[in-house]
């Protein structure tokens, strides 16, 4: 409906001194509210070409404290950028908890040029369109704020100021090919960002379309509206607040009359729930092994090859993430090893997971791990991995209930994005049982060079093997997909465990590299 | 990861009664407790052909009070279904708040069994998860607690089952050769349902999946998982009200510290924000007239050339929702008539929305619409329609500010769904302004075959005028999509909006019968 829209509204220069006076201070309080309250928001302006995206970025900002923003200039993406994913970029400029970015154009980008340009079929669309509603609602769900405008003026008064640019000198070169080219096709970029609006505004990251012929007019309202979506964010915040605290109050006060009682219930009705649990581990056969001969002579054949398909994987830029998870002293180390100790160490990265540090707390937990994604012909190796959200986190609760459950999509969602970038995803859950375990444990307490492999956390954690089992289980089950399979390795025999890894890393290149 | 689960677990009878024993009387009381918060529950069984869909059914039902619940079993559409878009059959059995209704197969029956007939590729498939996802949101969000079961047998199994079938004579003709297929092909299937559960696991709509082998297994597994669900959904629904008290208690403490103050806050605030919002009436040119000669001539030629276009579009089994909104006084029955009174009865149905009666209030509001929604070839003509939600459910609050900003995005998915089953779906405004509304009004008050027409509340609504336009351009802006256009009718003409929504409704079909 944008063709609809009036766009001769304005604003006299008094009306818009009254609205900025007293909308402004209100933002800086808001910006300083935010902080407190560690709210993140990102604003994104998207719209035609010479609608004045910069301007109205710069007249936002103005009531703003420059340590609590950055602002970021979108642009096709480069070199190092398309070598990654296409959320990459943006996933890793999302802000800390408390500030606020600022985008000038974003991953609307894709369908309103890439798109345009590679005419994307309609199927195509939906499935980014797809992809954003992930995206974006991951981050909302997460607590982000994210406004979105599209600034939106006539076929006519582009015209007008393509022109008036291109006149003077040191505007003339902000104009390109490009620019006339879609003044000229201004219905079918109409028709286009019509579709993309409907398709993508969302309750939790609506669009506000901003009549931009009059500059006044235009900037008042989006303070406005940014000063809107504060207030509720801030108000939904505190209420939410008040609401935990309220839940805190009645669930003591309800634990304190029935305590016993529903402690017992509960634990007869957990133990029945454990009878029933989906579970692969338990069908694990423990017993593989592989005798020191074989393993030498596995492993010199498929680290030799491991090396020749990597340099042929840099050069086809495909990208790899292998990702470790398994029971502590469960060999994801020596694995490890095994695969790197003979390729080129340009080509790849191992990326150690410990717990996360202040700043990457203040991030959604997926966050860091964007950050470490390879670029194309990089191979990733994650020593642990996102999948922490729902083992020790779950465990520790180091978060909420809901936050585990809905990380199960979340994750096949940034795994399913990976692959469709052309990323080969492999996970290997390292499995040992529990007696392995112990003898391990033992065994590195007693051998002083690898006594700083083992600590008190090591113990804790084994103390809730059962625990840790049910939540593995879980997670095998309902992440593991064709495009990022879950491998459980059966890895009491250590020599057993290395070469089924390295077998199954072998064959996904030969068969990936075989089909490109 | 359906190909590593254990599916050789057992229970004994000694076990499965004591685990029975336990949950029955609690199932009952959870069915009681949720009728009397109104909780809706749908609970569906997917799974292998005889995997024992039926007996899973009869064993959970047992404990409930049959007039509770209500078992369906979904077959191949039959011809009316298939001749309506393919989740009304779905939409349409959604149980009411309180009530239980379970399925024997659902609308996943698509992606399996029409699916894999048709070979549906992998973008085909990922439009209906988008599908399934849209549609299980919203009912979710609305109250619904969505249960859904896999149950998974081993190949042999299944191989022997249907041997032991086919050897009985009353089971016999339970077993077909789609049956007999589907075990041979049991690893294609296998790789979809996979594909299929990954896909739509959500954490508000998470699949449990069933390891089916030993009957007294399954059976207590799912009336543990049934219980589970509705103790959380029960929990939930308590905490959820609990909070709601909480929060209306604290807002009027705090309207009762700062009221006055706060009031004229929000007020300076409203009026500021009303220079803003987007809108599309204020543009629209409402002097557009016909005389009466001119209207005749083309009333006469439009109306003879839409009976013909209606039984072509009958023939080709188009389906077509006209749907009318406007002012009071507007001109939609005068623009109804015009279009009826010359097509076939039997080809159309006009639908008039009155307030929701009780058991329309007790389901999700698009539920009443979606029974109404034409069959193929037929023509449904709505007198005002779902977008009540956003106009005088909005002014009136009678419903929550989350709900009716909700349903934007719910509203397009729906007009979607049925554009993509093929409808043509026009919605027309009539727009006339409020001077003439006045003099209509009026008129009707002064001529005693139109009093019934005029009511207090007409003159009630006239008084909101503003919230409504607010409101109105609001729903335009963001409803109007090329699958499902908006089209404002200058109505301020009787003569000028009758002939052009004839007009509008005749270039459609015309349009669209050229291209089938």
């Amino acid at each position: 409906m944008l063709e609809n829209l009036d766009l001769n509204r304005t604003l006299s220069k008094k009306e818009y001194k009254e609205v900025t006076e007293k909308l402004s201070p209100r933002l800086a309080e808001l910006q300083r509210t935010c902080k407190e309250l560690g709210i993140p928001i990102m604003i994104i302006f998207e719209g035609w070409g010479a609608s004045g995206k910069g301007t109205m970025i710069n007249q936002l900002i103005r009531p703003l404290d420059p340590r609590g923003f950055q602002v970021f200039t979108i642009q096709k993406p480069n070199e190092e950028e398309s070598m990654r994913p296409f959320l990459w970029r943006f996933f890793t400029k999302t802000p800390a908890k408390g500030r606020i970015h600022l985008f000038d154009r974003s991953w609307y980008q894709r369908i309103l040029d890439e798109g345009m340009r590679q005419g994307m079929d309609k199927e195509k669309r939906m499935a980014a369109y797809e992809e954003i509603h992930s995206f974006e609602e991951l981050l909302t769900a997460d607590g982000m704020v994210i406004i979105k405008f599209f600034l939106h003026i006539s076929k006519e008064e582009q015209h007008k100021r393509l022109k008036k640019l291109e006149k003077a000198k040191e505007t003339a070169w902000r104009v390109t090919a490009q620019d006339w080219h879609r003044n000229k096709e201004y219905d079918k970029y109409l028709h286009a960002s019509d579709e993309m609006i409907i398709y993508t505004d969302r309750e939790e990251a609506p669009w506000t379309v901003i009549e931009a012929t009059d500059r006044e007019y235009a900037s008042a309202k989006i303070l406005n509206c940014v000063v809107n979506r504060l207030e509720q964010a801030v108000k939904k915040v505190q209420g939410d607040r008040a609401y935990e605290e309220e839940k805190k109050r009645l669930a003591k006060e309800a634990a304190a009359r029935t305590a016993e009682e529903k402690a017992d219930r509960d634990q007869e009705r957990q133990k029945i729930s454990e009878q029933f649990r989906t579970g692969v581990l338990a069908g694990v056969d423990l017993s593989k092994s592989l005798t020191k001969e074989e393993y030498k002579k596995k492993l010199k054949k498929l680290q030799e090859r491991l090396r020749e398909l990597h340099s042929e994987m840099y050069l086809k830029r495909v990208p790899v993430v292998l990702a470790f998870e398994g029971w502590d002293a469960g060999g994801k180390g020596g694995a490890i090893k095994r695969i790197t100790e003979n390729i080129d160490p340009r080509g790849y990265e191992v990326v150690p997971t410990a717990s996360p540090n202040d700043i990457e707390k203040a991030h959604h937990y997926l966050w860091r791990f964007w950050n470490k994604m390879p670029k194309a012909g990089h191979m990733a190796i994650f020593d642990r991995t996102w999948y922490g959200r729902v083992m020790v986190e779950r465990i520790e609760g180091f978060c909420t209930t809901e936050e585990w459950q809905r990380a199960y999509s979340e994750i096949n969602s940034m795994e399913a994005h990976l692959a469709s970038a052309g990323t080969i995803v492999l996970k290997f859950w390292m499995h040992i049982d529990k007696d392995e375990q112990e003898r391990r444990f033992k065994e590195r307490q007693e051998t002083p060079e690898k006594q700083w492999k083992i600590t008190d956390e090591d113990w804790r954690n084994r103390a809730k093997w059962d625990e840790y089992e049910v939540a593995v289980d879980e997670m095998l089950v309902r992440t593991s997909t064709d495009y990022a399979p879950w491998i459980i390795v059966e890895a009491n025999s250590k020599y057993y465990a290395r070469v089924k890894v390295l077998e199954t890393v072998v064959n996904a290149l030969e068969k990936r590299l075989k089909n490109s």
